[in-house]
């Protein structure tokens, strides 16, 4: 990570930091996060991070600590404090410090952290294609609220790793919902096909960028679940997320995708994704 | 809380501990914990906490920083030097530190925090009965692991809180698995029914002690779901946890159980749980 640690009152050095250890993020997962992506020092699509944000913070009853366009602020200082160019901020809030009890603490002040870290572009994989295993999502029913329970993505990203694949894809008897760190869509015919945007999947910013962009360019897309078998069957498939962009799947579970190759819509989507950096 | 903080190594004071920003603890709930119930200064079945500790670290491929007997020690060294005789010490274990990133890091040290607090035995409620709720079960599907990501149960007791009720029952599609923070347990024609200590429930200490009560006391005890119709319909319920004992249940959605007042089995249990403390 990146020099500075920002708490949202003030920048501190890396090694000033830390966390109480009765801070409910600690031990609860009692907080949200957003990974914000940074071109040329600037944060990407911020709106929609923010938008979810607040979302993540309304639907868990965490009160923000300050407004979005002072956490917006804070952000971009910790941007240019840090020299950040091409990289990620990872910004994390949580319910705060208070005895341990489950029920919402009545004193407990949010508790934010946020940091810089500088990330390439993967390029290379974004040109060749990557590879994915399916595992069953064993995750609760509220996905689409971007807390810190990440252990089930935790595993299955380790199972991934562990196969030589760069993403688990994530199914619930069968019906494909979305990866361990990304949404997925596939394309048949011509058609984009991705799980709609329900309690049942995170609602990606990339994914929702790639929706814009294919109604800009006329490629038509389901917004409907698929299965593994229609995922093995698909034309191309690709990863939507914050760091992996509009990434092509070119084998699953140690099945070529297709020919093997990014297919056409992907590398469509790609080049009008690549404009908006 | 206590006055001291044991991380594995020493007692620190309170205010001298804290947990690194990175610690995948805080940012994915990469980690596990026990609640240890402490009666007269010593641990309350302890074998049967170190069991599961050391069990949900095998799942979740936890290393511990110490053997069992070692951190058998520093609890008790947490005790004496806290002079706690009632309560609790709340112990956790984490994967420690490393920059941000789901799989497994290769280089983390696990990382330890326990402290201790005191609590009085919940005898008023122990004697009348208390209220629960019933809610769906939305929680990931390996809730026999004693790990961090504890949100869908925060949510749940937050519920109960605000119905003015101690607890939330959860179920999956009417089906009975357990409480927010608790086992659950009927009785119906002098047989009791508890859901089987599968990947949807914790695996009780107290659920464990019970139903070893309960063959010495002669009584029938059946390892089986039960419905929510079943739970409304019961002769008897109780809660069963660290800190709830045997816990019975008097109301559930505002519907009165049975009598509405403690029925003879919990009542037996009771007698025969606190001849062990």
């Amino acid at each position: 990570m990146g020099k500075y640690v920002w708490n949202g009152e003030r920048l501190l050095n890396r090694a000033e930091a830390s966390v109480d250890v009765e801070d409910r993020g600690h031990t609860f997962g009692d907080g949200i996060y957003e990974v914000f992506r940074v071109y040329g020092g600037k944060t990407f699509e911020p709106e929609l991070h923010w938008a979810r944000f607040e979302r993540s913070a309304r639907e868990l009853r965490i009160e923000l600590p300050l407004p979005i366009a002072e956490l917006e602020r804070g952000v971009e200082e910790l941007i240019e404090a840090d020299g950040l160019a091409e990289g990620i901020v990872y910004l994390q809030l949580t319910r705060g410090a208070a005895p341990r009890a489950h029920p919402f603490p009545a004193e407990a002040r949010p508790a934010l952290t946020a940091f810089a870290k500088p990330l390439e572009r993967p390029l290379s994989a974004l040109e060749s294609g990557t590879s994915v295993i399916t595992r069953p999502d064993i995750r609760w029913l509220r996905c689409d609220i971007k807390s810190l329970n990440l252990l089930p993505n935790v595993l299955a990203k380790q199972e991934a790793s562990e196969a030589g694949a760069s993403e688990a894809v994530l199914h619930r008897d069968g019906v494909v919902t979305e990866g361990s760190s990304s949404n997925i869509a596939i394309a048949k015919d011509g058609v984009v096909r991705t799980h709609p945007a329900n309690n049942l999947i995170l609602h990606g910013v990339t994914r929702a960028v790639a929706l814009r962009l294919a109604a800009e360019l006329d490629i038509r897309v389901n917004e409907e679940p698929f299965t593994l078998d229609e995922l093995y069957a698909a034309d191309e498939a690709f990863l939507l997320g914050t760091t992996v962009e509009v990434m092509p799947i070119v084998r699953v579970d140690g099945r070529t995708v297709a020919n093997g190759v990014p297919g056409p819509i992907a590398r469509k989507l790609q080049a009008a994704f690549a404009k908006r950096i």
